[in-house]
């Protein structure tokens, strides 16, 4: 049986609480320049409106990350969806930024700041989405172009 | 506290069990050929070795597939994670194929059959890795170029 559907101003309630979670993670989905598709888990903190990740800037994601500024990310799961199409507002080594470091660190259930070759990679949503069954695909749009609907 | 890491061997076993699971889903991650990103969860039917999603000929993901052929699949919740890499074998219109219909309906649970303008994705396994966390990085892959390594 499917729950009635939520209204905007309930969904937007809703991601922002999912979002502050302490230790959640986030599917990072990114693409190379060539087209290959990539997506892989890792921890998100959640700092003044942008989804933070701490990751290997050797990796592919980070590769692609700083290559086309652009993710699509999703926290939840698969059938209590929150859908962000995030650009990269800045990287920066996990090192040298105590404030940024220390947010972090209070969020995330892992301390990142002495791992060699890490960067904090700060995501600025641009439109997010959230919905659980079919019938909330009406109305699950709650931010575009950065700002949000409800 | 960390469980001690799975060999490969309980990993595929684990892996296959889990894609056997009735009504479960999957993460889908295409990319365009402008590099964009894109990620959505639909449900999975796994059948004779292959990822079968139903889903809009006209969604963004069926185009993303049909012109590059490639997506990046995740299955299970973030740390407990099966990482699909897959190419499209066909899409075929739901109505046509009616022995792959019944297979999808039998694992699926909602029946895409008479969805106008839905097509049926026959993804085939690439590789395959599966981990849950950090210590079972070492030794996750467990397909590689389309061939079971364990």
């Amino acid at each position: 049986m499917t729950a009635e559907a939520r209204d905007r101003e309930t969904r937007k309630a809703d991601t922002l609480a999912v979002l502050a979670t302490p230790a959640i993670d986030v599917w990072v989905a990114t693409a190379s320049a060539a087209g290959a598709p990539h997506l892989v888990p890792v921890s998100l903190a959640w700092v003044d409106e942008r989804v933070v990740i701490a990751i290997d800037a050797s990796s592919v994601t980070a590769g692609n990350l700083t290559a086309s500024g652009v993710a699509r990310l999703a926290v939840g799961p698969t059938r209590d969806v929150v859908m962000i199409d995030a650009v990269l507002e800045k990287a920066v080594d996990v090192g040298s930024d105590d404030v940024l470091g220390a947010a972090y660190v209070g969020r995330a259930d892992w301390d990142p700041r002495r791992s060699a070759g890490y960067v904090f990679l700060v995501l600025r949503p641009v439109r997010v989405q959230a919905w659980r069954e079919a019938n909330e695909i009406p109305g699950r749009t709650l931010m575009r172009d950065g700002t949000w609907l409800v």
